[in-house]
């Protein structure tokens, strides 16, 4: 094995230059698999439903400690790719940038963690101790097959983590600021309201779906879920579209589908949610007439690793390179760390996300080895 | 000129064999035309826009009276052509029907008319008196070139009627029920609501147009305009489509948009309901911080020809032939009338209206000549 330690704006960029569109693996984890197994990790390639991911531990199953870095090397779509400044998988760097799909969400997270877990067990393989790697080509899709496909596979061949952190840019505008201890889980659905065709100069004939559509949208949106607890903001409900497509002005539709989007905290369940909806649906069904109907899915649950060992290890070794007391935070969208959570106690910390998703997805060049000296140090703090 | 009586069934029938899908003409008024012409009749044709249009009169301009007849020759597509019974175009009888496209809506009106005109003028041509026929290509269309071209050709040219009668299907269930002297006004606003676009997870960094679109539609849809004026129903807004068309449940959108179709009595102008919308979509544009703005179509204003000698005549003709006294009804939705209105006293009476704008329009074949009947006797106590 090599001294020399790993570069990661170099992996990066090898990253970033993968096409790895969702769910396409695009190079990127065979490199790494290429990399971890030069640096003596096992690596076994877990793949399902089309989707690639990777396992990768160092040491002993048996270990006393085993410490667990999650991430993924898929990214979404390049949106209007004539739009783009520079190349979108070209890693090419100005102004400071490393520029491409993927940069900041989450090529350099994986990047920084796979440089730092490398030296680590390569200058100082820590005694008793474990690291296991788990990388995904599916975070940015359906990711049915990803990160919950490997659990699943770790479960089955008695792979196990004792913690857990995945390497999402957390930080909003500066690196350091905010760890992220829980998410708020995420419902959507997708409502029908059926009447009666009829004309509109008729409308005693007819029975319009859409004044029903109207008021129950108005007390979903206007409704209070709840001011915030603990450790969660206050949950949130967006609806995100109405759609009747009836072109006709002297026609009165038969239909009506609206989509709503709720994004809650631990006061709530997607179960209570659902039985709230369905209450709201059936209200409308008695006040109109109309058939209200519903099909809910529940993409995560909210949950919360308590503030406690792990977002304290991980929050020492941020002050300690950053200067900066993070916040605990559980703000955001989803992430992956909603499988982690069944599995052992998960955090999440990583880069600031201010490009992710958009055209001209760019990350500051000097965070990247920032990034690495931080997970360096929790490698350190974690095994010492 | 002939003595033989005109068959308006096999009038109907050529009529209905004339595929004279609104705009085209379809050889439906050429038809006429030459009928017409051959019973002393002078035509114009009155085309505009791509539309045609024929202007026939019978006796001098400065008759001392001259009663016109109104109508259109044009028809609705045929929706679904596989589901229809018989050839849309056939104007085949069967089950003591005529069957086809336009059959009730309005070529069996027309023939009617056409036939006791011509008979009229041919047998007892009435001294000092003058008949005016306008019938139009446009009635289903945008009628923007139809009986309003018409109209306006008629004022250039010194042309006028004392009274109108338009022979629209205007008989709920049986011959002689109803005769509309009056028609409610017709408004449609185009809405547009505009917030900001965002996350679905970050709500409070967006504004979602969609919750104040409900709100508005809520409102509107709630309202209750009037109850009814001494010869109008109470006006009805229909709702009648809302749209966003955004896919991504994740996404808050920027905009939505819905369509209002107003139906209105006298107790309202299109002015005045213009300014209410106005007022609603200020209101909410100030409690959500969003813009809303409308375009707003009157295609007609309420309109009524006060009970009187028209109406009087009328009913008087139709209980002599059918023994029933037709209602003087304000319902359903607009005509031609609505331009003939601000020419002279204009009243509907015509046929049932059942199987119009349907798949298998038809007309019950017995009551063609019943309404051929009681146009020929309005003729004659008219000139009497």
């Amino acid at each position: 094995m090599s001294n020399i330690p790993v570069d990661p704006i170099a992996l990066t960029a090898d990253l970033v230059r993968c096409p790895s569109i969702t769910p396409e693996e695009g190079g990127a984890l065979v490199l790494l698999e290429g990399m971890l197994t030069k640096a003596g990790f096992a690596c076994t390639r877990v793949d399902r439903g089309g989707v690639s991911n990777l396992f990768a531990r160092w040491g002993a199953k048996d270990a006393v400690r085993t410490f667990g870095f999650n991430g993924h090397t898929d990214v979404v779509p390049l949106g209007d790719e004539a739009a783009w400044t520079m190349p979108p998988f070209g890693a090419e760097q100005k102004d400071g940038y490393l520029w491409g799909r993927g940069a900041t969400d989450m090529k350099s997270g994986v990047a920084a963690y796979v440089a730092a877990a490398i030296d680590f067990v390569t200058e100082t393989p820590p005694k008793d101790g474990a690291l296991i790697l788990t990388i995904t080509g599916d975070e940015e899709g359906d990711a049915v097959d990803g990160t919950a496909a490997l659990l699943d596979w770790m479960e089955a061949n008695g792979e196990a983590m004792d913690h857990c952190l995945v390497g999402e840019p957390t930080c909003p505008d500066e690196l350091g600021q905010m760890i992220k201890i829980g998410r708020r889980g995420s419902l959507t659905a997708w409502i029908t309201v059926t009447g009666e065709q009829g004309h509109s100069a008729y409308p005693h004939r007819a029975n319009n779906p859409l004044p029903a559509m109207a008021r129950l949208i108005d007390r979903l949106s206007s409704h209070e879920l709840d001011q915030g607890t603990e450790h969660f903001d206050a949950s949130t409900l967006a609806t995100v579209t109405i759609d009747t497509g009836n072109p006709a002005s002297n026609v009165i539709p038969a239909q009506s589908r609206a989509t709503v989007n709720i994004r809650f905290n631990d006061a709530h369940s997607g179960a209570s949610l659902t039985e709230w909806l369905q209450s709201e649906l059936n209200r409308v069904e008695k006040e109109f007439g109309v058939e209200a109907a519903m099909d809910v899915r529940i993409s995560g649950e909210s949950f919360l690793t308590p503030p406690g060992e792990l977002s304290e290890l991980v929050s020492q070794a941020v002050k300690a390179e950053t200067n900066m007391t993070p916040d605990l935070s559980t703000t955001g969208g989803t992430s992956d760390a909603r499988f982690v959570k069944n599995h052992c106690p998960v955090v999440e910390f990583g880069l600031v996300g201010q490009t992710m998703h958009q055209v001209d997805e760019r990350v500051e060049v000097a965070l990247i080895p920032r990034l690495k000296t931080i997970y360096s140090r929790i490698l350190r703090d974690y095994f010492a």
